[in-house]
This record gives structure tokens, sequence and C-alpha cells, in this order.
């Protein structure tokens, strides 16, 4: 690991995060690269797809649940949806999804909560469930 | 369930309470219920460990993973400490929560995961792990 | 207390819901209800709204007012305009509210006092006020 | 008002400021006054003090009782224990004090309310109450 | 300076304000004053523009990059774009905007990044950048 | 860049960080590796220090700069006192710390500004400054 290039740790998050969030997502992130954002593209791929989430340890389908938790305390909704989208891929269901949510109306309090249910309700909508 | 009284919504959640965080930790919190905070003492326990722990839909081990994570973005450091201990009863092995604070690091920035993994290995210690 | 019921509880909550938010909102929110949320919406009418808005202890003035302060803290906006619509049912006026969102300004900081000043103005403007 | 000088404002928020906090806590702030923090100082003196809790349209009650929700939603400890000393002056009584962190439970999260019930217990304690 | 009336730092730092984020900005939010929000107006333009912008010991420059740095942190995205125009306007090349915000990533958090870079992306895209 | 390996990467990083927060400081760090902390420590080498620090693009002084503001915003004291002295280093003076430290207070609230001068007070008091 020690010595794998920058370049061969980016291919290999560009992949996981192709896996997780689908081509779809990731194709038009990568249309929308400009030079203003292309560090920025590079660091993701590299230092959270590849770093991170490339590791053992945990299943993505964990990740997922600690990432919808997080987003949503963190109060960003652009990446909850998005996350939302990667966990239906990872094999959480919806009603697991639901179920981490209401565990962040205690913790993170039931504004936070209300406001991923509804983005996280808007993502299930459009895949059919 | 909707039959179900608040006084036995509240004993069921210590007897969660006490299975996760331990009786040693319980009956601190206990001895040092006052007047003034009887009332949040009685809302965790019907509602954080009665309403939401009481739930089936996913297992004890990941609800202490998302609450780690959680913990962590919210920056509540007290509480980490409080979880970390809860972690270890649920089966959460440390290289788990290595890799759950890790994951922090990348959505919730680096200073928020050096403050937990200081609070966590602090616990860790003490466990002699 | 101790032997109410959670599905009386529930249903104190809604009530007291319905008073302070008007039952056009309580309706569209009922009716947006699916399996994936139920969940929270129970929690919310059980726990928020009759669990602890149903305390005496408080009036309903003050407890609008220390919801609108908290909602800047937090940057959640979509229920900064349902509490603004709240502590106006709630007989808080205008010129209470902007004085609420001002002092915010100095513990949260400029920028969460002008977001929550757009979304009250517009609340208000809907109001003809 | 616009006529009035920056050091007239000062002047007027320190002695809101004693008022509310008390000369003890107040004369160590001063006493700790160096070249570094000077400018801190002045500006909580003049817009914190003499701007906003000078102005009219709110009781002292209410300011203090908003200040303790924001407070605890942001997470700043030692401002919480700063103002329930404060409250406390200003007449909120041990139960309203309560009764606004209970509050915060639900809308900033259990963690954050349980850290500002420890940090206002103690600050109770010392009073004898 | 402790001489200098009210009225006299607003207008310092209405000038201010013009001069950073231009008058088309300015000139919109006088247009939208109202008894509502006057005060906040009044209190932005004294007390940010004026007590603080007006201040020696920054370069406008510096000032505008620790603004977008905490602005991301704070999340609050509306302000992100007015101070990525007060930037552009204060000298902050785009390259050194990406700069700032790339940083962030590390410390506040990937999503907070993504966030600034999509609202930075778009002020810039308007201004032919 | 891109052929760069992670090993190299992180010996970058570390360096630099060394320059930074000094040799004290990270030698202690250093000794504090567990099995528990010691990927956090990799990736805090790696990709804070070497892959965003190691960029040209700003200055030290300028990263130091907007780190001490999202530090502040982020209410992460340690790591507020951790970059106080990495901006000595850097050439930032305490003068220039105070300004940025008043900046906060304004968008970050006072609350938050008043925690980071105290942090930032101790650090120069223990520098002789």
């Amino acid at each position: 690991m020690a010595n794998e290039t920058r370049k061969a740790l980016q291919d290999k998050g560009l992949s996981i995060r192709r896996q997780v969030l689908g081509d779809k997502y990731v194709d038009a992130a990568i249309q929308n690269t400009t030079d203003f954002n292309r560090p920025m593209q590079e660091l993701v791929n590299e230092f959270c797809w590849g770093a991170v989430w490339g590791r053992d340890g945990l299943t993505r389908k964990e990740r997922s649940m600690i990432n919808l938790a997080m987003l949503t305390a963190l109060g960003r909704l652009h990446e909850v949806e998005t996350h939302v989208r990667g966990a239906l891929n990872n094999g959480v269901t919806p009603a697991q999804i639901s179920e981490v949510l209401l565990q962040t109306a205690i913790y993170c309090g039931v504004p936070a909560a209300i406001d991923s249910f509804r983005a996280a309700g808007k993502v299930l909508a459009e895949h059919g469930k």
C-alpha cells in the first residue's frame, strides 16, 4: 500500500465511487469538472473513495449507514441525497434507512431528522420505492 | 405498542440503557438525579432508550457505530466516551471503532476525528485494550 | 402521566401541533405520510409535541421564541419558516421575532441571522404582515 | 441613538453586562484584558451588551431564555455556565431553566441537552439551588 | 474612534460594503429593507462592515479568504456566494479561491467543501471566469 | 505528482508538519501512536500535511490564518491551540491572530470568538508574548 502511487489510488477510488454512486452520477460529476474544481475532484477520488472507502474493516453497507447519520448531523442535504442512492446500491433497505434517520432525531435533533427524511423520501420516490 | 404506558416505556428504556452502558454508569447517573435534571433523565429513558434503541430494524452494533459517527460530527466528546463504552459492550471491536472514526475524518473533517480518536483512546486504555 | 399510553400522548401531541402550526400545515404533513416516514411522524407527535410542548413551565410564546433562536443556530431554515408561522399563532409579534433574530446575530453570527431574517420575511409577507 | 458615540455605547453595554452577569464576573474579565484581547472586550461591550442587550422589545428574562437555547445548540458550554448565572440574575427560575434545556433535547438532540444540564447543574449547585 | 457616532460608523460600514460587494448587491439589499429587517441591516453596516471590516491589521484580501473558509465551515451557502463575489472584488484569484476551499475539505470535511465548490463555481461562471 | 507514492507523500507531509507545528509537538504525537490511532496518524500526514499543506497557491501564513478562522467556526479548541502555535511559526503576528479572531466574532458569533481568544491567549502566554 505504501508503494501505491497517487494515480493508482485515484483510479481505485474512482472505481469504488462508480460502484457505490453509479456511473450516471459519476459521469455527471466528471463532465462538470473545470480547472477550478479539478483539484477537489482528484482529492475526493484519492482521499475519500480510495484511501478510506477502499479500506477493509467495515462493510460498504456499514459505511453507508454511518454516512447517512453523519451527513444528517452535518446538515449537508445534497450529500444526504447522494448517499441515500449509495446506500440503496450497497444493499441498505428503505426500512433500514428509515431506522438510521429515526435515530438521528434523538442525537441530532428533530429538525435534522425531518430534513433528511424529506431528502431521502424524494430519492426513494425517484427509485419507485 | 400504542397501548404501552409511558412508565412501561421508561422501564424498558432503562433496562436497555443498563445493558448497553453498564450498571456502573447508569447507577452513577441515577445517583446524580436532582429535581432540576429529573425530567431530562426520564425523557432520555423513555425516548432515547425506550422508543428508539428499543426498536428492531437495526442491530445494537449498528446503532453503536452510527452513534459514534454522529457524536463525532456533533463534537459531543463526553457522549463519544460514553458510547465507546457502549460500542464495546455491543460487540464493536476496537479496530471497527478506529475504522468508523477514520471515516469521520473525511466527512466531518480531520479535527473532529482527532478529538474522537483522543476520547476513544482514553476509554480503550481504561479497558486495557 | 406515567400511566398515559403512548397512543394518548401521540393524540395529545397532534392536537397541540395543530393549535401551534395550524390545520393546513399538519394536514399536509399527514397526507405525505408513507411507510418510510411514518415512524418519524409518530415520534414527532409523541416526543416533540406531546412530551415537551405538552408540558407546563413555559408559555407557548416563550417556547416559540426559544425555538426561533435554536433553529437559527442550527441553520435549519425549513423549520425556521414553520416556526415563524407557529410563533405568530402563539402571539409573538413580528417586532418580537425581529428582536429574537437580531440577538442571534450576536451569538450565532451574522450569516445565521441573515438566513433567518430572509426566511422569516418570506413568511411574514405571505401573512400580509 | 444615531448620534450616540461608540464610547457611550460601550459604557452603556458594560453597565448592562454588570447588571446581568454580576460585578465579580465582569471585574475578572476586565482584569484579564491584554493588548491581545482588548479589541474583543470592547466589541463585546459595544455590540453584544450595548447594541443588542440594550434594546427594548424583549425582556431580559426572555433574552436569557433564548440565550440558553442558542448556546446549547452551538455547544458553547463555557458561555452556557455564564448565561445560567445571568439567567438567575434576570429572574429565570431553575425550573424554567430546566424547561428550556428540556426543549433543546428535542431540537438540538439529546447530547446537547445533556451537556447543558451538566453545566447548568454545576452553576446551580454553586448558588445553593 | 471612541468619539465616532453610531451613524458615522454605519455610513463608513455601508461605504466599505459597497466597495467589497458592489453597488448592485448593496442597492438590492437596501431596496428589500422593511420595518422587520431594518435593525438587522443597520447592525450589519455598523458592526460587521464598520467596526470589523473597517479595521486595519488585515488586508481585505486576507479578510475575504478567511471569510470563505468560515462560511464553508458554517454551511452558510448564500453568504458563500456573496463573499466569492467580494473575494473577486478584493483581488483573490479563482485559483486562490479553489485553494482555500480545498483546505476546507480537510478541516471541515469533504461535504462542506463540495457544497462551497458548487456555490463558488456558479458565481465564477456568472462572472465568465 | 501522480507518480508519487503514498509513502513519499506521507514523508513529505510529516516534514511539513514538523516545520509548522514544531518537533516537540510532532514527536509527542508520534510517541502516542498505537495500533488504534495509527491509520489516523498516517491519513493526517498523507492528506492534510502532504496533499494539501504541501500545495503551492497559498502562503503558509495564509493557510494558518484560514485555519484559525475555520477551527473557531468548528469549535475545535484543542486544534485552535495547536494552530496558534503553527501560526506563530509561520510568521502570523499576535496582532494578526487577534484580528482574525475578531472577525470570527462577526461571522461565527461572539461565543465562538471568546472561546478562541481564551485558547489563543493561553498559548501566547506560554510563548511569553
